[in-house]
């Protein structure tokens, strides 16, 4: 019962991703088999297929925001059953043992996570090939439940851009009038605008250039900072709780720092590297602040963002594509030319490429 | 009923600190008028005496480790009564109205604190100067109660080195079993070692260079770990809830933030500046760590910690001098040639120099 399944796979570096015939494995007692339905492009998947991070192993299926309908389980699955819609994000596997996993930090899992691309698998050692594809097989511990009402598209990106901010919310405690500012405005910044929003906090956006603000304003901010305005910066001096920077390359954090309330966090979720220019750590000790960071979230913390976006009705802006649209997608994903998540919808795979 | 009294002062960046001799304010109906009898040496007196940080107005006198004999009080005063023994640390005033301060956090007053030197008094609006004198004219609020039967001498570096190393030890809420490390080992490397072991951690001592490793031991280190080996560092990555980093001075962090636990904190206590070599953010966000800062501590977290050291017998390793040694002093500070503060004995004050 092992699962012929088409997707497109990065051969090298600098190969367009292609079509790629490949077998899932077959599903163990435990094991969930997905058809894919919509699969979210994030910048990782673009990083891994390029090895701009180094590592990447080829061939490599990239995606992990995917939202699929269970076809089959295993035997001793009880979690969903075939015909379930559900959702796979960034992990598949972890060691469920330490005290990171024991926690539901399994993003964490001191013996290393299993990613959804990229990584090897816990039980074969076979490479794991994510969500550009037809069909995925995954543990049931790794599945998430998709509740109904939601737009599956836009649902997809809930599973890597959704989780990665709305962690760092739930563990800084964000609720009814907090003060919360988001730094960047793309996959991961208009998630976080409507998350914030929707748990009840007081929203800034932080933007380098105007014209964001009626963008902004709909996607859930109250308000619209220009970063390089000193005025409007000196405004809000000491006044978040937390910020949330998703910016992924290296930027000065040290116009933000003094926008923290005494006792802040500025998060970091997109950007790993090395921080310069240098911070003034004058803006952290005079106000016990901190910058820390933040990867994704564990699976309950996943579920509980799931079910939340499925109550308060919130999914990610999309610009659904098929996957033979890909490579042009990068592209324009790197000029940022997108609002604000590619979502590629399986239903429209030719199999050509 | 002003106070006539003599100390030492700087009088320019170059000069060495000499006999001055100055007047106390009247004591107002709040201020508690306070016989100095030690006052501790902190590298912030150095700093200030040769506007290290730009900003002293001369002429200066320093000192924010104070101990003393309570001589009167104003018609206002209820805390203390002559002849109390008393501390005064680094704040005189604050605004006592803004939300920092109403949480006790005067240490980050919203319209700034009012330190014991080289500030302005929030009333007279008169320069502040601080302990290295005869007597000190201080408002109730920031006059802290010494319990008995600690040695007043040791006692002193409380009021700075001990606060600025109990308050993230509180804040960060170490008790029995925490793990936590400190980085340096000089008056308030010596002073968290101590305060760290009394509340109950496991407490490790990072220390470029072998030999300190008795010394440690004795001062409550369960542990050295020599952060120039590797493999010393490898056998404990992961392992700390905190680090508190009481280096005064720019330096790399990166050995040390792996050594954090998911969800640790290398809280920053001695160094204002620009962090070079910059920081790599991946050890944050794979962990969800924080690096922060912290600053001394509020008025009643003070008296907390005086109340604890009471308890626990608690107090600076010093070396004792006059007042007229204090120059002598500054220099062996720059080499770290004192074990472990130094502390000046106002009752060997012959008013020269």
């Amino acid at each position: 019962m092992s699962q012929a399944t088409r997707g497109y796979a990065a051969q090298s570096p600098t190969s367009p991703l292609g079509l790629f015939h490949f077998v899932r494995r077959d599903p163990r007692p435990e094991d969930v088999v997905i058809d894919i339905l919509y699969s979210g492009v994030c910048h990782s998947d673009l990083h891994t297929a390029r090895n701009d991070w180094g590592g990447t192993v080829y061939p490599t299926v990239p995606g992990h925001e995917i939202i699929g309908r269970v076809r089959a389980v295993g035997s001793a699955v009880q979690r969903v059953q075939p015909g379930d819609m559900v959702g796979v994000g960034c992990m598949v596997d972890s060691c469920q043992a330490c005290r990171a996993c024991a926690k539901g930090w399994e993003q964490y899992c001191e013996r290393g996570a299993t990613y959804t691309y990229n990584s090897v698998d816990r039980v074969d050692g076979s490479p794991t090939q994510g969500g550009y594809a037809e069909q995925i097989v995954v543990r049931q511990e790794f599945v998430l439940k998709v509740p109904g009402g939601l737009d599956l598209a836009g649902a997809a990106p809930l599973l890597c851009a959704g989780i990665t901010t709305w962690s760092p919310l739930r563990h800084w405690k964000v609720g009814p009038g907090s003060q919360v500012a988001v730094v960047g405005l793309g996959g991961l910044g208009h998630m976080a605008l409507k998350l914030a929003k929707a748990l009840g906090a007081e929203v800034t956006l932080f933007s380098r250039s105007p014209g964001k603000e009626a963008d902004a304003r709909r996607l859930g901010a109250d308000r619209v900072v220009i970063s390089t305005d000193k005025a409007q910066m000196k405004a809000v001096r000491g006044q978040f709780e937390l910020i949330l920077d998703t910016v992924p390359y290296a930027h000065d954090l040290n116009p933000y720092t003094p926008t923290l309330a005494t006792g802040g966090t500025l998060v970091l979720v997109g950007f790993l590297g090395s921080q310069e220019p240098p911070l003034n750590t004058s803006a952290l000790v005079v106000g016990r602040k901190a910058l820390a960071g933040s990867l994704i979230g564990g699976i309950a913390e996943t579920q509980e963002m799931l079910d939340f976006c499925g109550q308060h009705g919130i999914t990610a802006d999309t610009e659904v594509i098929a996957l033979e649209d890909i490579n042009a997608a990068y592209e324009r994903m790197l000029r940022s030319d997108v609002k604000y998540r590619f979502v590629i919808d399986m239903a429209r795979f030719a199999g050509q490429g």
